[in-house]
């Protein structure tokens, strides 16, 4: 907000261009010549990083929406990324003649057919939108470009409705059709059995979308794959209306349990902290605790009965394993919920020896703090420590002296 | 972690006790023999919070993992809270007994029942688990308390074995039997096909635990009541192993949706949001941005077509009412996604008067600016109003003149 407001001369001085200025604006920083805290430039590389990741085709704004939204579709389609680039636009043949002409690899068109949507957003029946979407399909086709159509607010539309404009579509060749649940309304068993019930009318590919309203967008993304969808819309930490649509990682998560060697040969999914990383630094949010992958929690674990199993074979515990994702598990035994394996654990890592009822015994002096304070790691391996010297001094005197201290 | 290290003579002091020993602490507050710095008491209050929303059991960590987490559920049972309160104990008779000696109102007896557990967690067969089940339930049953049998990692158990021992848990007169999809594994399908099985099976209630590894935990509670399932195990934000378990107030977003009545007659919605945040506060966590409900973008909307509409009806793009939880919604018109209707509205709001067509070329005002920056409310706002200025200007003026200024 301050750069653009600045006069361009101020830059320069920053860069010791014009040393006579130097002093003009009283917060330049005093006699330093090659400091550029004036004149930085930021290459953002968000993009490239979702690129790098392997996503298949990267969705954005539509070029209607503004004049900057329009230049930004065209400079992105200049940068070479291997994904192919779309762009959402409304179903209307002004906004597709403007998304055509930026370069675009593809156009998903989208048009509210739920009876909300029609009497409060655009106003149209259904031959109406049918005759308009066939009209777009034909021209971005005629221009070679891939075309997807879409419904909003799917699950509250009227299901014949719905079928019969998919129908229409299909048979003119369109690419994609997509179905949305625009409000997050839709459950599980609904998603499949509306994606089946659709597997069985259209022969093209089916895209999908899901909003979190209710908490189901990773689950309704799943059972739409499952019921033969091909294509589903995600976003880096589900950014997107109110609170969001299917995360990047989140379904990364539900998918590398199902089918992980496709998710592993196609992902770069060591890059998924950063690309999160990057994104959430971008619109100064706050990666959630408890991100599927990435949040701090994941893949920590505190309970006893936990910690002893983890320790033995993680595969009890842990559906994931961290280091698919360039990560690392954290075994919690500094707390009045650990036991005894966690800390026999510990005690290995320490380089000690004890016997199992050794560390039974410096379990129940951790257990006994921890129950006082909380305690940190440090207070647990230094109360180890201690034990296992006292373990020593003991055989080496032999004698009860000690107990007296 | 310091006041429990200090001498108890220093709390003497800050309450002016000891004047003598004042000065002995060097961190102590110079002459100010009212504070409390150094002695105050906290009353915490989550459990009221939790009892006064209304959840119908709190469940407790075991009294076996150590001393004060035995004197915790004491003390918790003679609170006095409407809530019947539980405690999650292994499936053994010294863990039960400790339990039942606490006063509490039923015990939640668990054990692992996967193979992965029962190698590498407690190491039983089927056959001792199940003798074992069957001698805990007795005992708990022979002293009039409530007292469930779930087995652990359920998804991963031996579908025969499992519901051969879910029936002998029920002959002998279980009141729940818990499934537990402890490793965050399970699918929405999965969950409903498995309880709608052991619906068939037992005639007791069903108990359901999900952990959110992959993101389903809140879509798996809900197609197991689907299929049958009578309780869900949920924690405040979800908080629990690893990246947690269904939270409640994920649930409470996906079942008002189905079943409005029961979920507004039953629980105290209004007070969802301070409940979290005071247990948010407690743990030293944030909110998620993107929590169902409480996250500050669950009722935020943004983009032209979406805002359009919701002005004109709320229910065409938000499935949940902001008002069921005492929130508000936020329509963000200051971006360069605002439309003319989101305007329109924030026109009004400010008590101004434009024609549609004043309106339009107004929001392309406030487009052109976002273009260059992020624009805060207050810029739309004087764009709107020095927008609005001008067009009375020229129709006092009735000349050009002023195009030229």
């Amino acid at each position: 907000m301050c750069g653009t407001d600045a006069p361009s001369g101020a830059n320069g001085a920053a860069n010791g261009q014009n040393p006579a200025n130097f002093r003009s604006n009283p917060y330049q920083p005093v006699g330093d010549f090659l400091s550029n805290v004036g004149s930085f430039k930021i290459i953002e590389s968000t993009l490239r990083a979702l690129d790098e990741f392997g996503v298949d085709y990267i969705e954005l704004t539509s070029p209607a929406a503004s004049e900057q939204s329009r230049r930004d579709c065209e400079a992105i389609c200049k940068l070479g990324l291997k994904a192919k680039i779309l762009t959402h636009v409304r179903c209307d043949m002004r906004d597709a003649k403007l998304a055509v002409e930026t370069g675009v690899d593809g156009l998903d068109v989208v048009i509210g057919t739920s009876s909300f949507l029609r009497e409060h957003s655009h106003g149209k029946d259904m031959a109406y939108i049918e005759k308009t979407a066939v009209e777009v399909i034909e021209y971005v086709k005629s221009k070679g470009l891939e075309v997807r159509f879409s419904s909003e607010d799917s699950f509250r539309s009227d299901l014949v409705d719905l079928l019969s404009l998919y129908r229409a579509v299909d048979k003119v060749g369109v690419h994609r059709v997509g179905i949305a649940d625009t409000v997050g309304c839709a459950s599980p068993r609904q998603v499949y059995d509306l994606v089946r019930t659709l597997r069985g009318v259209v022969s093209c590919d089916i895209e999908t979308h899901f909003h979190d309203d209710t908490g189901c967008a990773i689950a309704n993304a799943y059972c739409a794959l499952e019921a033969g969808a091909t294509h589903i819309d995600t976003s880096v930490l589900g950014i997107g209306e109110r609170n969001g649509i299917t995360p990047l990682g989140g379904l990364m998560a539900r998918m590398i349990v199902t089918s992980p060697e496709y998710v592993k040969s196609k992902y770069k999914l060591h890059k998924l902290k950063e690309l999160e990383d990057l994104v959430a630094e971008a619109v100064e949010i706050n990666t959630p605790f408890n991100n599927p992958i990435t949040g701090f929690c994941a893949f920590t674990h505190k309970a006893g009965i936990h910690a002893k199993a983890i320790l033995n074979n993680p595969s009890t515990y842990e559906i994931l394993n961290p280091a698919d994702f360039g990560l690392t598990r954290y075994v919690h035994f500094a707390s009045r919920l650990t036991g005894w394996n966690a800390v026999k654990t510990r005690v290995g890592q320490l380089g000690l020896e004890m016997t199992d009822d050794q560390v039974k015994e410096c379990t129940a002096k951790i257990k006994a703090l921890a129950d006082v304070r909380p305690i940190a790691i440090d207070d647990a391996d230094s109360i180890i420590r201690t034990f296992h010297l006292s373990l020593h001094e003991q055989n080496k005197l032999q004698t009860p002296a000690l107990v007296e201290n």
